[in-house]
């Protein structure tokens, strides 16, 4: 009986330490976390305080933490729009992302340089040149860089292999600057992946580029998941 | 040693059954979901298949389940409008309500008609009524009320007793009809006063009437907690 109850306040011990561990290090008392992007960060967002975070990962995001540590005073923020490559980033990014000064950025770019006929060359030296001005700004801020991602869905199932490969240089250029730049990089792309084993490609990403609002709880899911890992503190062994 | 196995096997049975349990048996496959209510459920919805939920509570709520059973191909639909009462939802129950046939019918109706100066006697006689020609049109549809609710913030501060005494009046009603149609209600009301001991009133209700992406969280948990319990099969006593 003794040992029972030993087991059992061991149990209830390591339980209860799993739960005061701080779970999203990555967000600090009275931080700023800006998601930049184009219309999949966009996602139809309007003015007011629940409408300026669009419909998407980035909303889902922000209301579970705005409500899981309302005592941190976190402001989250969207400034992606519809349509935007690396060079119209490059075009805003003083106003949009440099001057909001925040300590988190999370940038998901690259989809419209491809479609655009940007070469995979091109799309680099342009994002590097972003992120060589932003960690210049901004030396302590936090990035966080998301793969670009598709699905062979409706008139994208055609060609698909093609925009496959091409899509696949643009996710190893997103690593390589993680890389460089010391930022987590979200792989959509295997999360996306992953869900085409439990249901069709089409319930996830409707026309093959912009996610459904379940496919959106696959790109959260997976955001959260990079970032909670990127910053948490390495537990010390033995103890 | 054996009892230390033994409990410890207790508790990992324990926590997998809970696990294998069925989390939202008021889910079922193939089942339409549908919001219903004024602009705290329209949320700037859309037209396409992630824009059309709107941002809110609903969208959390479609999100989460969307992705997390996908083999049982829920739909989730949404047709709140601004600035609506329950005589304008009367207006157009048919075709954006009866004629949808949903499985589950999720309503939030009320703040308008108290703003507009609709009696609460006058709200409960149309309510009452747009409830008896639902349940005649579709009798086995599930339905979920949802309290109208408020909070003290900027302009709302000044005559806010008198305004809180008038929710007071309409929640007692949903929660009457709640009973006459064997419906849940969600308590939005009970869950906005206690998130305001974590922050103050306008962290979660921006303007007193429409929630932050935060407040949306804390009402979308709540619809989830009264969800799920109200359709949970009762488990067998000794098993």
């Amino acid at each position: 009986m003794k040992t029972f109850i030993l087991a059992l306040a061991t149990l209830f011990a390591l339980a209860s330490f799993a739960r005061a561990a701080d779970d999203m290090p990555a967000f600090q008392p009275g931080n700023r976390i800006l998601f930049q992007g184009d219309s999949i960060t966009h996602g139809g967002r309007g003015t007011d305080p629940n409408h300026f975070m669009g419909h998407g990962y980035q909303y889902i995001i922000a209301a579970k933490y705005g409500t899981f540590y309302p005592e941190r005073k976190l402001l989250f923020l969207n400034r992606g729009i519809s349509g935007d490559t690396v060079a119209k980033l490059q075009a805003r990014w003083k106003t949009d992302t440099l001057d909001l000064k925040p300590d988190l950025l999370s940038i998901l770019i690259g989809i419209n340089d491809m479609h655009q006929g940007v070469s995979a060359a091109q799309y680099e030296a342009g994002y590097d040149r972003l992120l060589t001005a932003t960690v210049a700004a901004l030396p302590k801020v936090r990035l966080v860089l998301g793969e670009p991602f598709g699905l062979p869905v409706a008139r994208r199932k055609e060609g698909w292999e093609k925009e496959r490969i091409e899509l696949q240089a643009r996710q190893v250029i997103v690593a390589r600057l993680g890389l460089k730049y010391h930022a987590p990089v979200v792989h959509y792309q295997k999360a996306f992946d992953d869900a085409c084993r439990r249901a069709p490609a089409e319930y996830w990403i409707w026309d093959g580029v912009h996610p459904t609002y379940s496919g959106h709880q696959i790109m959260a899911d997976e955001w959260v998941h990079t970032v909670e890992a990127a910053w948490k503190p390495v537990e010390p062994v033995g103890r």
